[in-house]
């Protein structure tokens, strides 16, 4: 079955016993979670979300720079308060740098490719505790983010376990 | 009971009957969900996917601008080489623009946080449809997305409902 087919399958099945039509577009516990794209992260079940309750923002590595944008609207036009980055062991973003992205860019894909993202920040880090703390700091720093409450999370992709940090 | 509180004592539960430890940091199934924040959305329910298989990447309106960096990660480092971006109807970002974003950070934060987002583009747009399409065809036009299938998709917030536009 193609990728395609099985998302229709399956959304065919949750639709038949949807009921929540009729969530409100604020989330109604007034919270974002910042979270890794990583495959192996279910935010909703892992971190006991609610359907409707909070934004669920992810990125490469759970970056709050990247983010930014993102945690403004949720927090200046959809009237959230609180922020939990959650970042997590194993992640590729612990694994090379923006030298070694932007080599295997031009090598796999061209000279065209290669000028796409040479002025990219693939915004990597070598200390993961270390950058969760970073992250948070960086934030509370900004007078945009006055009032809001941020915190900073680690997920253990191998036990299923998170655990608070700052 | 504080949402920290709910997340810890959800979690528990989650990592007491965890089993799935031993997953790879490559998506077993070689694709990529670009999909929006909103609280609504719950993409491993409501498109099939099996944990350790897809990234998830999330940000305010599903923009394949804001997710290039993930986007080139995701398959440059991680393997992937089908990307599906899936908008969503009763968008947030379909509500506002830069100018109201701007004026609503400066009345509620003030002189400076109106600095921090005086170059954000918070990129909003006014087509559900066209902009999927839109996104599709700018991430089509670049040279290192070359080799990567990409579809655009609609979730319908009001039925559980996922149709696909491109």
């Amino acid at each position: 079955m193609s990728i395609e087919q099985r998302l229709v399958e399956g959304n065919n099945a949750y639709a038949a016993t949807f009921t929540q039509g009729d969530l409100a577009l604020p989330p109604s516990q007034k919270y974002a979670i910042l979270t890794c794209m990583d495959a192996r992260i279910d935010p909703a079940a892992a971190f006991s979300i609610p359907l409707g309750s909070a934004h669920i923002i992810r990125n490469a590595g759970a970056s709050a720079r990247a983010a930014f944008r993102d945690l403004v609207i949720s927090q200046q036009l959809l009237g959230t308060t609180q922020v939990l980055i959650i970042k997590h062991t194993g992640c590729g973003m612990l694994t090379f740098d923006n030298a070694t992205a932007r080599k295997l860019v031009k090598e796999s894909k061209g000279e065209k490719a290669a000028e796409e993202v040479e002025d990219l920040d693939f915004l990597t880090f070598g200390d993961l505790e270390g950058k969760v703390k970073e992250d948070v700091e960086w934030l509370k720093s900004k007078a945009v983010e006055k009032g809001v409450s941020v915190s900073g999370w680690v997920y253990e992709v191998e036990t299923g376990k998170v655990r608070r940090v700052v």
